[in-house]
């Protein structure tokens, strides 16, 4: 699975397009798992979005039911602020809380370079609230037959990048012994479940169904075309015996990037023909590259991304130098017009960031005033990120090899299924 | 891996037309890995497939090589009557023998029935001849997943059939502790081996390659579309670490039907792009149905075959009143003319099940000069095949859970790489 940004950190995506004067997108957004295309500096039209996938927005009275069902004063920022904006029978998991019965979680990433940026750690920061408020199993995929199978990369390569990003992921702060983080190539050669339920969906679903969905051509290798279904496999809990004690009817909630949705419109149509419960997700929106919402990050270009691995010198200089500025040409313009918050990379940033409503309602309207600088908000946002960033490290640095060989072993969670 | 006679056993192929009045086939034969048609009573122009395939005879010098490097004063009866008739890089193994280097026997079975027939022996015994010849680790692949693909059984259903054939296989006198057998869904989910060697051929070969040796259609299930892969990968001593202690340049001898060779086609092209081995190949030819060798031996018809669970009296009734007869319509003119021994069903099944040389010759001119009538012809076959069957059944009933697990253990064998 790629995570929300992976999409935007793809070699093949066209050359993006400016906005036209009237600020009307030039050509239409488009989405799927490898290719994120915009040409607004607000970024992809997700109203549209959600029309044309057919999913639902999360709106106001569905956050209402989810704080009665889940016991909580407040949802987390990433969801009262619309990054999770849209869902699939998110319904079907607030009946079953209020049932009493257990589900589960699963997200995944596609292991694309050795050091994970910040847009890399939204799914997981949700994810994390999601497990320690319905207090449930987590189920993380590393894509690595993903990688192997689209980039030029050895196996030993792809297995490579797997571990670091997992220590990464570790170092989010998951709890070992409600976490199972597993890589396919691993993985898949140690569950028969696993293979079973690969076996079923592939059953049930034709080649043109397949090429239908992810626009595969006929010089694609047998590796991508199978790739869907692996990605598929886990939002059945038949893929874990070892944590579900053989039940094959644990349902299912999935936190992540809308461009993952194709993976899993295909798993819900053919989960009721294997007698499966579909899936429920959440999708989350993209976020944005230092250089603006119409841009890509990119492992390949270090000043488009904060990395996980930045100093605090390349944290300050790369705000400071990359942020794209929603402020105006002049001091002078920008104290009488004020700035444009909708494009301002910083203020993006710590919406996603900066978790106290007040203080970054207080930011918008200084600075959408002309109170508060370019600067100022650049030099908030730097405040913000770095100890995000460097505390990170420190807490990376004390995963060793037996922590992520804990996580990764196939074992029963703290859960009685 | 379907067997020599797997693709008679297909519910899909054409209505077989008879020949024409000049006997030439009135349509050319046509053999996939799912269907074979001929419409000669003598069966499948083998010449004319060697040619199409692009495979190489085995001819007498190859013989006398094979007689030489194997140390064995005689080769097995299905080699020197031309049953295993045609090969790939024979040589190969041949020069490895000489060396003083090992290679490894795979061949396989897709479990279409509960009972196996006496078509599927043949590649078994002819297997069982060159591991004791050779001394070296058999690996047998029971594609359960195949027949879960394409036919309408359940999970259940093939794992099932799966075991019972294993018993079959078992009881032909394999060594346990050079011989391991396993069944796809069990062990793909058992080896990080299999799954890595999977992914190398996977990404190596694109969907039209795929579409062109198998003709696969658009409405064909992404299972079928995957299978030819699981095939290929125990081709490669990579595949099972445990045997062979993570070498991946074991060299790899599959005994198969010619029907068979597509996959290893698209194996031997793929090898060299993942700097493996290609595997050598000996193909056989059809094991004929009672009814004659333009027809198919079916399990949904009983009498088209010699089951290995058919009692005395089937194995004589259905001899007797259906084994396709070279003989001529009265016995007058049956002593007059003689019986044709190329499309006798007795005599053909004497080919694969008498091995006394002198004794075969001696029938074959008592039969076709007419002194040998056709009673008495399918009366020797009966009294050959009887003992076969029944032994067969004896062995079986010996054959506990215990000792299928052992040989379906994933392990070393009694070899050391």
């Amino acid at each position: 699975m790629a995570s929300v940004t992976d999409a935007l950190d793809t070699p093949t995506g066209k050359a993006l397009v400016a906005a036209d004067q009237n600020g009307q997108n030039a050509e239409e957004d488009f989405v799927d798992p490898w290719n994120v295309h915009t040409s607004s500096m607000k970024g992809v039209d997700y109203d549209k979005l959600i029309k044309k996938f057919g999913c639902s927005a999360i709106d106001d009275s569905l956050i209402e039911r989810f704080k009665r069902v889940a016991k909580v004063e407040e949802v987390h920022p990433l969801l009262r602020r619309g990054v999770f904006f849209s869902h699939r029978d998110l319904h079907v998991i607030l009946d079953c809380v209020e049932k009493g019965q257990k589900f589960y979680l699963y997200t995944g990433r596609g292991p694309s370079s050795d050091a994970m940026h910040l847009g890399h750690l939204i799914p997981f920061l949700f994810t994390k609230w999601l497990q320690e408020v319905f207090d449930v199993p987590l189920i993380i995929q590393i894509t690595d037959d993903e990688k192997y199978f689209w980039k030029d990369l050895s196996l030993e390569k792809v297995k490579e990048m797997a571990v670091e990003n997992i220590k990464d992921i570790i170092a989010i702060g998951f709890h070992p012994e409600k976490t199972f983080i597993f890589r396919n190539l691993e993985y898949m050669g140690q569950s028969i479940g696993f293979q079973e339920t690969l076996a079923r969906i592939k059953k049930r679903v034709t080649f043109s169904q397949n090429r239908g969905l992810f626009g595969f051509s006929d010089s694609d290798s047998m590796g991508k075309l199978s790739f869907p279904f692996i990605q598929a496999v886990p939002s059945f809990s038949s893929a874990f015996p070892q944590i579900f004690k053989g039940k094959t009817d644990i349902p299912c909630l999935i936190p992540c990037g809308i461009d993952q949705d194709p993976y899993f419109r295909m798993t819900r149509d053919v989960a009721p023909r294997m007698k499966f419960l579909k899936p429920t997700l959440m999708h989350s929106k993209f976020f944005p590259a230092l250089q603006g919402a119409n841009t890509k990050m990119s492992a390949s270009d270090p000043n488009s991304a904060i990395f996980l691995t930045d100093t605090e010198k390349q944290i300050k200089k790369k705000i400071n130098k990359y942020a794209y500025s929603g402020g105006r040409d002049t001091v002078e313009e920008h104290r009488e017009k004020g700035g444009d918050c909708s494009v301002d990379i910083a203020f993006q940033y710590l919406t996603y960031f900066e978790e106290n409503d007040e203080k970054l309602e207080k930011i918008r309207q200084d600075y959408s005033s002309g109170a508060m600088l370019s600067g100022e908000i650049k030099k908030i946002l730097i405040e913000k990120l770095t100890p995000v960033v460097l505390d990170h490290q420190t807490r990376k640095e004390s995963i060793t090899e037996d922590i992520v060989r804990g996580f990764m072993t196939p074992r029963q969670l703290a859960f009685d299924f």
